[in-house]
């Protein structure tokens, strides 16, 4: 059984329920975050507190609970979990709203989750993605905004693909929900506008340092063409290669051993945290 | 008191809640309706429905009422309000998923709540709008996604205004919640792209036809400068006169007679629904 925080109470995530004038609800005013934990402590926790922080300020929302106070209700709820690791969802909203468009206090939801670990398939033989013209609107924000990838769940079944991969123009952003790296030679280029600030890529980044030059700059289609790999990273998906995007094959087709070396290195860096 | 339904059950609203797993919550993803009755009966409840069907279907969530079962529950929510007129709020989600980001079967949540008219004051000297360079994403579905406004919130306020007036490239779109109309002599104008189309405003459409030109096309920002008056309109606010847009003022800063004279036909309608 899974637990969760709701401001102040802990209880099994199906007893918690939020009342219907949140403004989450009303008016898709909340933001979120989402990280695991490795060996019983949370992954990175510096890093997604100080981005759950930034996101907040930005959506003008004020944090109900200190970071302290925020990692002790860590501690309880992988506790309850009986220490098992855990996937964390923080959610915060607008709050309950006196007139269903003003905010008054902000609501902060902490859940557990199962991880639903990307199936080994998928590493051993890539994913395909398809593109989409669109840009997330605050895309730095991890706001709960996702209408575009649950809209499009259909055409991204049809093409027996299993995400999408947003360009606008011509310039490459994100995933749905994880971030974008090609490789070309000792070059590992990853988009650095109209994109979530991922934890798993600045820790990917971190990692490559003394393998790659690495170049976080605007990325274009066009690129794509003479790539030898690509690949995106979350905190679920890790370093997942990509093999296809719509039509075009990447590299040979088959995952890479630049894409597979930092999966390694991802992987020992968690075996060790 | 104020009474709601959530899927088969009407209890009063402050005892409605929504599970933590639902999808308008973490992933942003529902939509939504509102209007008013007047002498107990749903205004324009025909267009309202057609509009929150179409609403649901571009969102690709199957409704789970129809039309005279749904009208049913409003009766007994109109009974239940002790037959005072009441706003009604129409909110379907994506409904509680198992992995936080594929659709199930949605939530559809009928509350009632009371009606907050525009103080008088503000038919009497008109109100002040900002412009803001935006465009809604999908606007002709009325979906929850209302971020934008809140965030604003502070910039309206400081500014004096009342609300903000979207433009995006030189072209006029809607306010945040209610569309927009210009009159130039006989003429009433009213953008047709990347807007809801508001019932309202449909309603004015129809009553002007006598007395306007009307022209529903794509509106510049540039023919505010020449404009006689300027209104919005929506089921809260009716017709409401708009005097000043930034830094411009319409015409001669008063309320104008078409405007007045738009605003009774919708009182005379209402009156007699």
């Amino acid at each position: 059984m899974y637990f969760g925080y709701f401001n102040g109470t802990i209880a099994p995530t199906d007893q918690l329920a939020v009342g219907v004038t949140d403004l989450s609800l009303l008016r898709g005013y909340g933001l979120f975050d989402y990280f695991l934990t490795y060996n019983g402590r949370p992954f990175q926790w510096d890093w997604y507190w100080e981005r759950f922080q930034n996101s907040a300020s930005r959506m003008h929302l004020p944090l109900p609970l200190g970071k302290e106070e925020t990692y002790s209700i860590l501690m309880k709820l992988i506790e309850r979990a009986g220490g098992q690791d855990v996937a964390f969802r923080f959610v915060m909203t607008g709050g309950y709203s006196p007139d269903s468009i003003t905010i008054d206090k902000p609501n902060l939801l902490i859940l557990t989750e199962p991880i639903h670990p990307v199936p080994p398939i998928q590493y051993e033989q890539g994913i395909k993605v398809i593109l989409d013209e669109y840009v997330r609107e605050m895309a730095e924000v991890k706001s709960t905004d996702y209408k575009r990838v649950i809209l499009m769940a259909q055409a991204i079944k049809s093409a027996g693909a299993s995400d999408l991969l947003y360009q606008k123009g011509g310039q490459i952003s994100e995933l749905s929900r994880s971030n974008f790296f090609l490789v070309k030679g000792d070059r590992l280029i990853t988009p650095n506008q109209h994109i979530l600030h991922g934890i798993t890529r600045r820790t990917i980044i971190q990692l490559a340092q003394t393998d790659f030059r690495v170049e976080e700059r605007a990325l274009l289609l066009s690129e794509l063409y003479d790539a030898d790999e690509a690949f995106t990273t979350s905190s679920t998906k890790k370093v997942l290669p990509i093999v296809q995007i719509g039509e075009l094959t990447i590299g040979d087709g088959y995952v890479g051993p630049k894409s597979k070396f930092l999966l390694e290195r991802f992987n020992d860096l968690i075996k060790s945290w």
